[in-house]
């Protein structure tokens, strides 16, 4: 597979193109043959997989078990909440037949009409309506509760317009479904679960977020309270991250599901559920990288440290391949990913520039002057700085120097969302920032889903959240006029 | 959730009811609202969970990367392999529309007649055509092969009649697609594939299987060889737990994938795929169980080591419990999965009995005077025999003793399959074991498929597998006394 580094779109040309571009030439994800469906390649699954495998085990860390529920969900079901029907049995993939045949024709396949489907079912977009009528029989008393389940599964909602990533029509994500007995117990596990997920967004992903409460106009269909985690591209753009629900007793009422208390009084269930999903890869490529290629943050790389032999003739490349594996061992024995790459049909600087493509975030290069001196060449992806080092300590070295790139990466994620919060208390200042500047801006505003709505109608900006630190302030609506007593973040959006 | 253990069916009095009562009652599956759907339960995804674990690890020690392709089939993809389409289109999910609208009379939503697909979508039942369009993209060169992808998926096929992580609608699975320049190296993969399940399956299952190629009846639809291992249920009915195929240039011919080889020919690609499912649940519940419940091989159990407290009152709960928190922390430093259970709601019979409805290698229970002798009480599921033991080399002990079992439950397997592997010679002898006996039946088979289908036909038994090691022996076919070369394993089957 030929890298084409040259072609990739620069990032201040075409924003959008930049990223398509990067995802594909990256090797990360493309585009199938089914409308808005992606296949993610082994580079991006490797990238995914790391995430799944934190994100699992913090779950199970804080009291959470996997389980799997159906595909399918029966059409009737999504009735039964009527936000919910509003906000996912829309666009949404249906099937209607079990069965194809021959085509009397003679060509291929066709629907079996006799095989039509009693009730149509729904491929999830969400499992809240089939779990839900699961733990109606899960649940009897208080000593049922609480349910704490997770479940990584795929899902699909018919996107019209998708992009790798940011939104397909199918996308793989994982939604904690828990049951409470009561309201504060709820409560505190849909605040837990956002903080975890904040935790891993800025430790793992070396992206800052802002964490908030969605305005009603944004919640969850089907929620009394969503709480979400907003990240900041580096073109000024707001990315939801991942959202956490306080459901209350919706589901429980729509599928009927109560529980005998301690006192043998017959109350309904409580209820939260919280997902994040690959859309994560979009942040992740979005927030950090350049015209060079991704910027992997090293505690989610699939490989750390990509070493080549820099060489001529067979002989040489054998002798630096050896060095390079004893070195390599070294950092493997570290829980270090490494990769030597010995092709002989590219040179060194395409393989330069895949690395940097790929995001690999240490690149060593060993020569015929290195092995001479016990010295080897260090580039740092993040910085593109590259410095000759002594081979004696390396192992330390790039151990320290993986930490340092993750810190760097975050602070620059930091530094650069801290540049782009822009407190304004006018209309006209409002449009000018998000004309002129994007990112967040902190404005107030007065409470009523009739001016979020034509605020967005205006300016196609949205509120991404009241965060859960914003200070008593009493101001006025940058739109109404009205009184308002605390600033909320908008912005435009992924 | 109450567990009432005396509802389980005996084995001996209709075995496929005591399957389903285990599975239900033991916490591990359920159907759903959905037909012919499950829903894995926590504790049954946990033991799916440690299988994908070590399976996925052993995928990536021979060289295999995660990917991730559609949920959804273009109907006509099916059409392009002639076989493939008789195998897999036909029992299938039919995506038809992609959108619902509320219905005008009123009563919840109905599906959007506008909203018709162009083409049909089949959710996949296997994915050798959207992941063959795939590699169409991917492969020009020698130098792109080999493609080692596997995926873990879910798919869906419209089975008639359910059971339980046997057979159902929907499974989760994993499939493995590879692409090689020649047929050797195909051939090779596929071969090395079948061992890699028949290691797993030995060795953490502790389930003997028998290795061999699937006769051309039984093959997969699209494939020239299907190697195929076979494990033997405790009801004396065989079980497909894996496979793995040669798949010729079937594929590659049918999406148009060629490759220029070294020489600058251009030549269609070689191809594999290999999978095992949720299917390896059934069997491992089904060969290993009693009627006490689950007996989990010690390697695969969520749960190695339960702990239960013998206690009058609450303060003797609480020196038990904070003793045996003491061994558990022992226990646990060596890897071992330990659950204390302090439940004062049921007696300590009920835990006993749970636990071994359950499956749980080793059971300790702490008393009184235990405490005063420095002594526990040591349960082994497998042998269901008891003896009290000094605490002191407890973990020694216990970490020696779950190995022990494993070999057990593996070598318990091992006899009854020796002792169920009949070699017979004419037709009346194989009805004879058939009906009276049941297992596998070593016999002579002329070769043809004429000859495999009336066999099915007047017995329901099939030719579970040509065995690898199978030696020549000439003989004559048991059904029509034609000559025959070799030995082939005939059995009823799941």
């Amino acid at each position: 597979m030929a890298v084409e580094l040259k072609d990739l779109t620069k990032v201040e040309e075409n924003y959008s193109k930049w990223y398509n571009d990067l995802v594909v030439k990256a090797g990360l994800a493309e585009n199938s043959a089914v409308r808005g469906c992606m296949v993610i390649k082994p580079y991006g699954y490797a990238i995914w997989e790391k995430m799944q495998h934190v994100l699992d085990g913090m779950f199970k860390q804080t009291g959470h078990e996997n389980a799997y529920f159906p595909l399918f969900i029966p059409k009737s079901f999504f009735s039964r909440e009527a936000h919910h029907v509003e906000g996912f049995a829309k666009e949404c993939a249906v099937v209607t037949h079990y069965r194809l045949k021959n085509d009397p024709d003679g060509k291929g396949v066709v629907v079996d009409p006799d095989a039509k489907l009693e009730e149509e079912l729904i491929v999830r977009p969400t499992s809240e309506t089939i779990i839900w009528n699961t733990y109606k029989n899960w649940i009897t008393s208080y000593r049922d509760l609480p349910i704490l389940c997770n479940q990584w599964a795929n899902v699909v909602r018919w996107e019209m317009r998708t992009r790798l990533f940011l939104r397909t029509a199918e996308f793989l994500w994982q939604e904690g479904h828990t049951a409470h007995a009561t309201r504060e117990e709820a409560e505190a596990e849909a605040m837990k679960m956002i903080n975890v997920y904040k935790t891993f967004v800025e430790e793992w992903m070396a992206l800052p977020v802002i964490v908030g409460h969605k305005s009603p106009n944004e919640r969850f269909a089907g929620a009394e309270d969503t709480l979400t985690i907003e990240a900041l591209m580096q073109d000024g753009k707001a990315l939801q991250s991942g959202t956490s629900h306080f459901l209350g007793q919706n589901f429980a009422k729509a599928f009927d599901v109560t529980y005998t208390t301690r006192e043998g009084k017959q109350e309904y269930v409580w209820a939260t559920s919280w997902g994040v999903s690959t859309r994560l890869m979009g942040a992740l490529i979005m927030a950090h990288s350049d015209n060079n290629g991704l910027v992997l943050p090293p505690r989610l790389a699939p490989i750390q440290v990509a070493m080549v032999p820099i060489y001529k003739g067979a002989e040489q490349l054998a002798v630096m391949t050896e060095k390079m594996e004893a070195i390599a061992a070294d950092l493997r024995a570290r829980g270090i990913s490494v990769k030597v790459d010995t092709r002989d049909n590219v040179r060194s600087g395409f393989k330069f520039a895949e690395y940097e493509l790929k995001g690999v975030p240490v690149r060593l290069a060993l020569g015929p002057r290195d092995l001479e001196n016990g010295t080897i060449e260090l580039a740092r992806r993040d910085t593109l700085t590259k410095e000759t080092v002594p081979q004696q300590g390396l192992t330390d070295r790039i151990a320290a120097l993986l930490d340092e790139i993750q810190q760097n990466i975050y602070k620059k994620a930091l530094d650069f969302r801290a540049s782009m919060i822009t407190r304004v208390d006018t209309w006209d200042e409002f449009i000018e920032t998000l004309n002129e500047k994007g990112g967040f801006i902190s404005a107030h505003w007065d409470g009523t889903v009739e001016t979020e709505v034509a605020i967005k109608e205006a300016t196609k900006a949205t509120i991404r959240c009241i965060p859960l630190d914003a200070e008593e302030e009493e101001g006025r609506c940058i739109f109404t006029g009205k009184p308002s007593h605390r600033r909320v973040l908008f912005a435009r959006s992924y």
